[in-house]
Order: structure tokens, then C-alpha cells, then sequence
């Protein structure tokens, strides 16, 4: 069996044709290469790939899959566009972002373009209707976790009237675990259902281990995002350490649970509270988690959820392609970058 | 029978409760007043009047339509809440704008919700599949027709890379009449189309018939909106005259047959032209186009897309409602704001 990361990269060559078709369906050719560049510049394909591995692990074929993995992959990479606009990032995987490269409205656009292309691949799906449905639902979970992951902002934004006016000043762990559901958990609880519906699946019970063993590894997956992005290698990972507290995110966990034991009156929530913070404070400010036991708590939680996914498979039959899955969890747990 | 502004009005008010239901399902409580506020500042319901009176005239029954009446609504909704955005507009129907009421990625957050929206009320259609792939083709075209009318913008958007390196430098007739087709023609066709699928109409002729209606009055409502833009009356617009003028937009039918008759040299090209535009600098190239014969061969465009949409109804079966379309074709002739 191949190892994940290359099992990922070879589901992900499969499904961009797909996509690109997608994309081009419907696409004046002056708009074609702005339209396939979000695609052309990378990303780990995890979602798709979870799709298609779905559908093995339930005695479908490949094949079946791919309108509804390029779906699910176009669905990520439109909530990148719109993400990286809201954040006013710059750079995605070493490039421009689309706003930066092709400016606000042409971005936007792009991203339009984006969503209409899922609905011509959900079109295609074996059960159109239920496809659909179930990716309105999921967009709508997403766009309100992003909304959460903004509102939990402690600074900036102060040009955003709803934002300033609806920040949530304290957040708890609760708080913070519904957010990352929304934000991450539902599109790639979602990836994996898709994989079973392509097939034709229809027994509940596989349906719902598909839904956990998903959901749990996105909520395992958000929280690696978290944890690399406070204590990640810069080599591995090409982004400064920190970034989330120099964007005043209280929506990390890390930061959640260092706060916790650190209160309020720490460097930490100064920092994060400030409006303009240097990379120094930053580091600062990272120094000062490294003293709690946040980072061992993350880990442990992250576990929990790992576990959680690993024991739902339990209802599949067993298989090289459920395997596959478990291995995805552990590597998902233990990624760096 | 009723006059069409109360027409419109009536259907209207049907529809609001159903779009309603689409929009908060799946909405967090906290998100509700930001995701209504959009149709709550009104609209003239144009388009869901179109797919209820269609649907009556090929004999089907109003609540048939009122699904995809609520979509081609939303749709609409949708596609203002951003070019609002991408064109800095900071009031509409009287109202603040929403990225300017709640800031920009709230607005954001609102309009993808508006598209899972749609999605849900698609499919509650008499035939998903087919609703949503002919959303999916509108909301594809109306896109490119947007990037268009913006790349026919003659300065601003210094900021936007893609804008700056593709803006048309001349644009034709043709080319004017291929963008408002995009823009405007599409929708009100697809939601002229709704009307007839709802009511599980199959016989392409019929189909034919509201498609060729709708995208010639969506022509026509959208020369009578450009003249409106140069000559209409700032009492009842409640806009300043030459708004399009200020943007710098070759887009507007009455600019592009007046330039055809003054050339490049004009005082108007040199006003599209100008990075800053005062609104006195307008009032003086609005003064320039009414010694051409712009207006007059604007209204004549207009007055050959009226009376294609109205011969195209002779194929429709002869009742009150297709007396009602007749009429909302003359209305949309005739209005003045």
C-alpha cells in the first residue's frame, strides 16, 4: 500500500481533469485561465480523495466517485477563494492568492464561477436531488463556521460593523469544538458520505460511519491546522509561526487552552487583543504558551478525535481501502505541515 | 385586471414568506437579521412575477411556481448583494448597501448563503436536476456578463490586475448587446422558463416561446434601465443622472450610440475616460448626448425587443395571464425608474 501522502497526490491527479472540465463548462475562454488557476497551484486533495476511498471501502468503484469528489474539492477551493479575501491573505501554497493576483472582483467572480461548477458536478452524481441538498447544508454549516472563526477575532475589522458589533469576547471549548465542526468538519464529513451515496449506499448505519469516521478526522484535521500554526516548523510549513494570534484568532486551540490556564491578564490575550502586533510580540506570545500544557491538551484532544473516527470504521467491512482510511486518520494526526 | 406596478406587487408579497423559509433554513439565529435585510429593503419582484404569471399562462396554478419563483428572486438578490461590492455601491433602494451596513465579509458570508438558498428552493422544484442545472448555466452567464460590463469600464480599478490587462479599449454594438444578455437577459429568461418546467410543461415550443419572451423583455428592461441611468428623473430615481457616466462604463447603451456618433475626440469619451469625473463634468457629457441621437435610437432598440418578446407569446395559448405578459412587456418599456 502506498504511503498517504502518495496516495493522496495520485487520487488528486485523477480527480483535477474532472474538475478542470468542471470549471471550463460554461467558462468564456477569457476567463478560463483565471478560472483554473485556484486548481493549477496545488493543494493536498485530501477531500476528494476521502471520497473515493469512501466509495472503495464500500464495494463501490472508483469511477463511481469522481463528480461528487471533484465536487467536494471545487467546494474546498471555493471557501479558499472567499477566505483569503475575507482575511486579506496573500499568499496560498507559495503563490498569490486570486484576489491578489487578479484583484477583488475578478476573485469574486472566480469564486461564483466556482460554486456553479459544484452544481454542474453534483448534476452528474448518481442521486442528483440528494447531493445537491446535502451540499446546500453543507456550504450554509461552513460559511457559519467561518463566520464564528471571524467573530472570535479579538482586534481588527473595525471597518466591519456586524463584526464589531457581535465579536464573542469570551469563548469556551465548546464554543470553540462548534466552530471547527462548522468550519472544517461538515465539508469533510460531507467528502466521505459522498463517497458511500456514489455507490448507492443507502443502510443507514454505513451512511452514519462514513458521517463520524469524517466528521472526526475534519475536527482532528482543524485541530493540526491549530497546532502547526503555533508551534510549526517555518522550513516545513513556508508560513511564520503564529499567524493566527498576529490575526487576533481566538479560534485556535491552542491559544484557547493556553488561555485558559493564563487568563486574561496574560501577555498572550494582550497580544491577541492588541490591534497591530509585531512578528516579536508574537514570538513572543508563543513563549509564553510553550510554559502551559496547551500543547499537550491539543494533542490529547486531537486524539480523542482521531480515536473517535478510527472506532467508527469499525462498521465497514473490512478492507485494504478501510485501512487506507485508518492510515489517513493517523496521518492526519500526525501531520506537520 | 390589475395595472403592473400593483401586479408585481401582489406576486411579490406572495413570494416574500418563501424566500424567507429558504433563507433561514440552516441560518444561526445570530445570523438571521443580516441574511433578511436584503429583501426586507424591497425590490420590484420582477422576476418571481415572471415565473408565476408564466406559469399561470400555460395554464398551470400560482403555488406551483412559487419554489422557483423564490430561486430566480434570490438569484437576483444574490448577484446585487455583490456587485454592490465589486462596484463600491454604498446605497441601494434607499438603503445602505450590505457590505456597507455590515461590512465586507460579512456581506460575503450573506451572499453565499443566498446560493445555498436557492439550491434548497431548487429543490423543492417539480424536477431538481433540471432547475438546478439551468441555474447553474444563468448564474454562469449572468457572471460573465458582469466581468464583461466591468472590463467595458474605461479607468478605475488601478488596483485590480486582471481588470487593468483585459478592459476593452472599443466595444461594438454587438458586443454591448452580447454583455446586457448575460447581465440581465438570462435570468429573467430562466425565471420566464421556470414558470413553464413548474408547471411540467415539456413541449419545447412552449418552453421556446417563454425563453424568447423572457430574454427579449430581460434586453429590453435593461436598455430602458441604461436610459433611465442618462435621462431618467432624479425625483423619482431617487439617483443622480450619469451615474454610469461616473463609473466610467462604455456598458450603457445610450454612451455607446452616442460615442458612435461622436467619436473618441468627444467631450464624453474624454469624461468615461478620466480616472476622476465630478458630477458637473457628467451634467456636461449628459448635455453632449442629447444633441446626438442616442436616446432616440435607444428607445428604438428597445421598442424591437418589446415586440420580439410579445410576437414570441403568439405561440402561448390566448388567456388573461398572456395579456399580463403583454402588458409587463410594455410596462418594462415604458417605466421610468
Amino acid at each position: 500500500m502506498s504511503d498517504p501522502v502518495s496516495l493522496l497526490a495520485e487520487y488528486g491527479k485523477k480527480i483535477d481533469p474532472i474538475m478542470e472540465k468542471y470549471l471550463l463548462k460554461n467558462a468564456n475562454p477569457e476567463f478560463q485561465e483565471a478560472v483554473l488557476y485556484p486548481i493549477k497551484i496545488g493543494g493536498k486533495r485530501v477531500r476528494p480523495a476521502l471520497t473515493i476511498i469512501s466509495a472503495l471501502a464500500v464495494g463501490g468503484k472508483a469511477e463511481e466517485a469522481y463528480p461528487a469528489a471533484a465536487a467536494v474539492e471545487l467546494a474546498h477551493n471555493y471557501s479558499l477563494i472567499l477566505d483569503d479575501i475575507i482575511d486579506h491573505s496573500e499568499v496560498r501554497r507559495g503563490y498569490p492568492t486570486v484576489w491578489k493576483k487578479y484583484g477583488l472582483s475578478t476573485a469574486i467572480l472566480v469564486a461564483v464561477h466556482y460554486r456553479e461548477s459544484i452544481a454542474d458536478a453534483l448534476s452528474d452524481t448518481r442521486d442528483p436531488k440528494t447531493f445537491h441538498d446535502i451540499m446546500a447544508r453543507t456550504i450554509k454549516l461552513l460559511t457559519d463556521g467561518e463566520r464564528l472563526d471571524i467573530l472570535f477575532e479579538q482586534s481588527g475589522r473595525e471597518d466591519e460593523p456586524y463584526i464589531v458589533a457581535n465579536r464573542y469576547r469570551k469563548i469556551s471549548l465548546e464554543d470553540y469544538l462548534n466552530m471547527i465542526e462548522k468550519k472544517t468538519g461538515v465539508l469533510i464529513e460531507t467528502s466521505c458520505v459522498f463517497g458511500g451515496l456514489s455507490v448507492g449506499i443507502v443502510e443507514e448505519e454505513i451512511i452514519q460511519a462514513l458521517r463520524e469516521y469524517g466528521r472526526n478526522i475534519g475536527i482532528a484535521f482543524q485541530i493540526s491546522d491549530d497546532i502547526i500554526d503555533i508551534f510549526g516548523d517555518a522550513r516545513k510549513t513556508g508560513k511564520k509561526v503564529g499567524g493566527d494570534i498576529k490575526e487576533h484568532k481566538l479560534g485556535n486551540v491552542v491559544v484557547q487552552l493556553a488561555l485558559e490556564e493564563l487568563g486574561e491578564d496574560s501577555l498572550l490575550y494582550k497580544t491577541i487583543s492588541k490591534p497591530e502586533v509585531s512578528w516579536e510580540e508574537v514570538a513572543a506570545a508563543v513563549d509564553e504558551i510553550k510554559k502551559t500544557n496547551a500543547f499537550r491538551r491539543a494533542e490529547k484532544l486531537r486524539s480523542e478525535y482521531t480515536l473517535h473516527a478510527i472506532s467508527a470504521l469499525q462498521k465497514l467491512p473490512a478492507s485494504n481501502y478501510r485501512e487506507m482510511l485508518r492510515e489517513l486518520a493517523v496521518f492526519i494526526e500526525k501531520r506537520e505541515f
